[in-house]
């Protein structure tokens, strides 16, 4: 995004300073890499979804590498409230990771989001590897601070595998009953097992 | 496979009897689905891989699905354990199962055909289908049979989020520690999740 309003205020292309056009561009490239996946996604398919000119798509992103990039940033409300859930207190903490999880899956542009991201980690090296880095760093972060490093680095794998799944087939495979299932049910089931691999005995 | 031997019998095309061309011909497209996804894969680029003629892939199998259908069955051996693990002793059940799950995804061809058939459930909603039925159907089998069926189910769903979490992290994204973990300290990890959400207070 920033790249783009730079980019709008030179001479050399139009004017989009509210970023309306890269938005589009960004939000067409994504729908692309959740239906199309990486490999079959073009410049000339995005432009035709976001209705503007190839040219235009390139003029903003310079490959596709930069558009996979754009198309899975996690939104800054999602960071903002991701940092809130992992600083939370110790004692209540599974809880409210799970439910800022469950809850951001369930917003339109965010779940669209976090989605391209897991389908697009499944088969771009550097996708998986920025998806890797902030689950590693964020749950790390969420464990108990007494605890030893290497158990800490366990905890976050763990408290990684059960929200991965949860995320998949709630929101990907929609595995019934977990698909439909209220929010707070959700929440109510998966808490007492993430609060026990952030600071209980395993 | 009992297709393409009934075939091979016929006086249509080559002889197969031991169903090596076909074997090879399922193994190429599993590859091929695995890495170019199921709208990237043609019988082209299988029939290269399995270095056959196109038309021996054609006369094999009528379409992608058939290729599809067949390049994501288990094999007998993985259902055979399957079926074991879930019948296993309740109170030590959730050991046998992570245990069968782990070893399955780290044996060479049956690991590729779970790989496959997670990927491709992903953008294919038959493939999908059959996944989600074989996980409801295993997983609620495994659960205490005293419980009420809703609440069997349940349990089924998170059984599968932390076990497909698990796979997801350990052998497709490979996040460490968990990727290059020892089997037995997963299991130990694990299986006392499993086992509170097969029988446990949740």
């Amino acid at each position: 995004m920033e790249k783009a309003i730079d980019k709008s205020e030179s001479a050399r292309g139009p004017r989009d300073d509210r970023g309306v056009i890269s938005t589009r561009i960004i939000a067409a490239a994504r729908e692309e890499f959740i239906n199309q996946g990486v490999s079959g996604t073009t410049f000339r398919a995005i432009a035709r979804r976001a209705d503007v000119d190839p040219a235009l798509v390139h003029y903003y992103f310079s490959s596709k590498e930069a558009l996979l990039d754009a198309a899975t940033a996690p939104p800054p409300e999602f960071l903002e409230n991701a940092k809130a859930a992992i600083s939370s207190p110790l004692p209540t903490r599974g809880q409210h990771i799970i439910k800022h999880v469950v809850r951001s899956w369930a917003t339109p542009e965010t779940g669209d989001i976090l989605r391209a991201t897991f389908l697009c980690a499944n088969v771009d090296e550097k996708t998986r590897e920025k998806l890797r880095a902030s689950m590693s760093s964020s749950f790390i972060g969420a464990t108990a601070e007494r605890l030893p490093q290497g158990d800490r680095l366990v905890r976050a794998g763990l408290v990684s595998s059960q929200i991965i799944g949860l995320c998949w087939l709630r929101f990907i495979w929609k595995l019934e009953p977990l698909a439909t299932m209220p929010e707070s049910e959700v929440v109510g089931l998966l808490a007492p097992t993430l609060q026990k691999y952030l600071n209980g005995r395993l």
